[in-house]
């Protein structure tokens, strides 16, 4: 791993699966670069491949869900994150219901929240959306939240720094 | 702690000190809402209480770091955390230098990130900055960096969630 690549693995992050939907259209795909932005009121932003099959679901619908992944869950990690949804049904066979607002919540998550899209950003090779939580639960309050230091490489991410700034 | 604030606890987050500096003014503060946007170009979002002090430097100059806390620096938490830079030099009697782009570097952090304004969102009663990450390094590469769920509610925030969506 080069030097950039080990220097920005000092910044901390969950994992999350982000469910969307769109008429009977779904998908989920993994994700790290999910944070809150506001306390009034209760946002979120999440960092979006634009080039993602979700993207186009989570802008026509304008709703997400960020499921909270537990520890051990690397088996969802990969399922979710390492195959494109455009071809394949990622929720088959999984256990998870539309939440209130119809974005998936997957029910083996430690937790839940259910967003609203407020606005969006050009943020690079991706967008930055922010979604108002709108709905929310533990699913499981005594499960440990993932962390995406425990995943590895798994998403290949390394490869994707610059050597130099 | 209410059921919302409980939920939101299951975010994982780093603990950073945000430097900021415009001429001979600087300052730094406490933040846990900061995430990469964007491999290329290397791109942090930072979510910023607009009414803070280190608010305005930040808009000023263009330019803030990004300092990782180590596990145990709960003392530096506190002490960026719980006053304004307003009225005092938070960065008197600690260790630190300005980056290469005037940011303050503490040499206390696990590792550090200068950033350059690239864009700006409002977000609630926060606002989110997006920044070019243009330097950053390694200070101690054996130190794990803090989590902000090891900080416990030494920033009172739990209070800050409503009781119900």
């Amino acid at each position: 791993m080069n030097e950039i690549a080990t220097l920005f693995r000092r910044l901390t992050y969950g994992v999350y699966v982000v469910g969307v939907a769109d008429g009977d259209q779904h998908n989920a795909f993994t994700a790290a670069w999910v944070m809150q932005t506001s306390f009034d009121p209760l946002l979120l932003a999440l960092s979006i491949n634009p080039e993602h099959f979700s993207y186009t679901l989570l802008k026509e619908s304008g709703v997400f869900s960020v499921n909270v992944l537990r520890q051990g869950q690397l088996d969802l990690v990969r399922h979710f994150g390492c195959q494109s949804g455009r071809n394949t049904d990622k929720l088959a066979g999984q256990r998870w219901r539309p939440g209130e607002h119809g974005a998936p919540v997957l029910l083996d998550a430690a937790a839940y929240l259910e967003c609203r899209v407020t606005g969006t950003m050009p943020a690079g090779d991706h967008e930055l959306i922010l979604g108002e939580v709108v709905d929310g639960g533990l699913l499981d309050p005594e499960a440990a939240p993932l962390r995406y230091s425990d995943t590895g490489d798994i998403d290949g991410s390394s490869a994707l720094y610059p050597g130099k700034f």
